[in-house]
């Protein structure tokens, strides 16, 4: 390798970290809080040269005053401090951070002592809104907390200026993209109206990353982000706004370029992509185009089993008439008990892991009279389940899907 | 004098900012902010040690994105710099910062470059409120920007354990009582339930400055705040809360201490304590227990004129029947006009003051027959006043009050 272990930039990647998700709940409120702080920590022992985030850092756009005190405090507690920053920024802060009134990298304020740079787009949860246009990332930027980009003003015509970074002849650039409605943002690229700037100088020495925040798979015609719409020059893409951790970098469509999708660092929504386990990742960038990414798993996630029963499958004991004993409600109760004890596969052993697992259990029904009063139910996991009231999903059983599923 | 001149306290007081203050009308909009600005400006000027403030930093209780981020880049923009912090901060800051997770002053922090610490109380506008009892000021001294003192945690009992400073051999007690409901601080000193912490050594050496933001002047048996409440040790007590700037000290009833009630620095109300001319001071305080407050006159501040005018006073042609012409609208109307005129004279030539005044006259009638469309009037005035919709303030007259205004 033509660099220096000195040279190669050390990134932390991680996305969707949703602070404040479930806040007021007294079990999970904290969770988001503690598994950014594991993130911060980990971008610390791992000696990072900046943190780069995907979007939705906050769950809520109006984040509370609570979330956001934990947020910089956090921010605060790991990002400054006397490690020197030993990469330069070169491009221009009055173009990468068009929306600041003060527009500067952190790291050049000279009354901040700023150890580990934070880079983030905004996502579709914290996005700008209201009186001027604000979003919660702005605010962390005028505290000189986190250095927001990629926002675009102009909704029409699209220019990405990438943030320019140097380390020793390593060079590295960043294309960021906030969050944008995906049907505009398919038509902008349709229309060729969303326009890259690369750096004239050395044009081939750089390495592209961009960090993007939008639908990765096809939901219908045009609410998502074709792979193939992005420029063949870039080499890697961080995809955030996907929940499900897919960390290994993977060659898109087209073998143009690698994607990473680190997915959520919360459990935010009940659904089997949820329940993968989450990482965020160490990327390492040399100057020749190389790339490593070392995922690093998240220990501090709440245990999360996700699972679905037919009931139809199932060989149950029906007595007609008896009210007393329900043989579906017996055969879910021993099936989530099931689940109980697999959730603790996931316990790690880090002291801040929450150790009530998630469960969620979707039972596919044929018939009304095979479902049960779950309220009831619920109580008798509360000791054991995080979210007991949302444990248990009915769905009735759809004739003509099982025929395509079995593809016919 | 014991001191030399540069141990003596350089402070400038204000209070009520009142950031965001009609933050959505086009033309009042930035009032608040431009004044704040040249509050920062000249502690900048004047070569403080730091800002007192007295409450209400903030209009609303959950300030906008917007308001959140002008006050943060000012406070970055004026109060961080490389001129040393010259005093000593000396109090335990678990006892100042009670509620802070990290208590310290912000210029103690080691990754902070502060020139003018700011040391805030809240007011009753921006108190603690919603999940975990936060308030805007928290979110500011997270960020580290703000000294937020003076915050009581138990509400039945309430000890007071001042911010001491030393500069030199000048000792400084400054003892914060954030915004209480006037009725319940009102009992609880009646109970003698509120304690005041001194510093045991040099006892009789400390200058005490004491800064509250309650009710001043009297208002029903219990809802202020007496001033013979307040221990006779204090020297100074800087009143917030109260929107009538009276910068000039004055003995308080029993002569023990004096009072500065600096009053607000944008106009919140259109009342004859808010005409006053505006002011904060600058206050330097010397190891004899001397201190001397010179006012500095806010050139920012939008004119405002206030008035009354009492109809049955008036000698007005009326023409019954005749709908085109009201005889007090045409009066109105040239009262009015000057009151504009008088409102020329507030003009300071400061280029950041708006020129469009606020007026405010209130018409005291006897008989609805004299009150018109003020909708349709104030289309006259869109042009020359700031508040066209609300310069006009009917009134009936109350037959005893007249009465005993002339004191029968
Ligand atoms: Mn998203
Ligand atoms: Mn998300
Ligand atoms: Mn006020
Ligand atoms: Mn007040």
């Amino acid at each position: 390798m033509g660099s220096t272990l000195d040279d190669t930039f050390r990134i932390l990647i991680a996305t969707d970290n949703h602070l404040g998700y479930a806040e007021k709940d007294p079990e999970r409120g904290n969770d988001s809080f503690e598994t950014f702080e594991e993130i911060l920590k980990m971008a610390v022992e791992q000696q990072v040269d900046f943190i780069l985030l995907g979007g939705d850092l906050f769950h809520e756009n109006k984040p509370s005053r609570q979330c956001l005190v934990k947020c910089m405090e956090l921010l605060r507690k790991y990002t400054f401090g006397d490690k020197p920053v030993c990469f330069e920024y070169i491009s221009d802060p009055t173009e990468n951070f068009k929306n600041s009134k003060n527009p500067m990298v952190n790291f050049h304020d000279p009354n901040l002592n700023v150890s580990i740079p934070v880079f983030s787009i905004h996502g579709n949860h914290d996005d700008p809104s209201g009186l001027g246009q604000f979003c919660a990332l702005d605010m962390l930027s005028t505290a000189g907390l986190v250095n927001y980009f990629g926002r675009t003003g102009d909704l029409k015509n699209i220019t990405i200026s990438p943030v320019l970074l140097e380390k020793g002849t390593n060079k590295l650039a960043l294309f960021g993209l906030s969050s944008i409605k995906d049907e505009r943002l398919f038509r902008l690229f349709k229309e060729n109206k969303v326009k890259m700037m690369r750096p004239k100088e050395f044009h081939d020495e750089w390495f592209n990353i961009m960090v993007v925040h939008q639908n990765h798979a096809k939901h219908g015609m045009s609410n998502y982000l074709p792979e193939a719409f992005l420029d063949p020059f870039l080499h890697l893409v961080i995809w955030g706004h996907e929940h499900e951790c897919l960390i290994q970098p993977r060659l898109s469509a087209d073998n143009s370029f690698h994607v990473v999708q680190p997915g959520s660092s919360v459990v935010t929504s009940f659904c089997a992509g949820e329940a993968v386990e989450k990482h965020v990742a160490l990327l390492e960038v040399n100057n020749k185009q190389l790339f490593n990414v070392t995922p690093l798993k998240l220990e501090t996630v709440r245990p999360f089993v996700f699972d679905d029963v037919c009931l139809a499958d199932q060989d149950l004991d029906y007595v007609i008439g008896n009210k007393e004993r329900n043989p579906v409600e017996e055969f879910v109760e021993e099936h989530i008990r099931g689940m109980i004890l697999q959730a603790k596969e996931q316990l790690t052993g880090h002291p801040k892991q929450p150790k009530k697992p998630l469960i969620r259990l979707r039972v596919v029904y044929t018939d009304e009279s095979q479902m049960f009063n779950t309220a009831r139910f619920s109580h008798k996991f509360t000791e054991d389940v995080a979210n007991p009231n949302e444990m248990i999903l009915f769905k009735k059983e759809r004739k003509e899907k099982k025929k395509n599923e079995t593809g016919i």
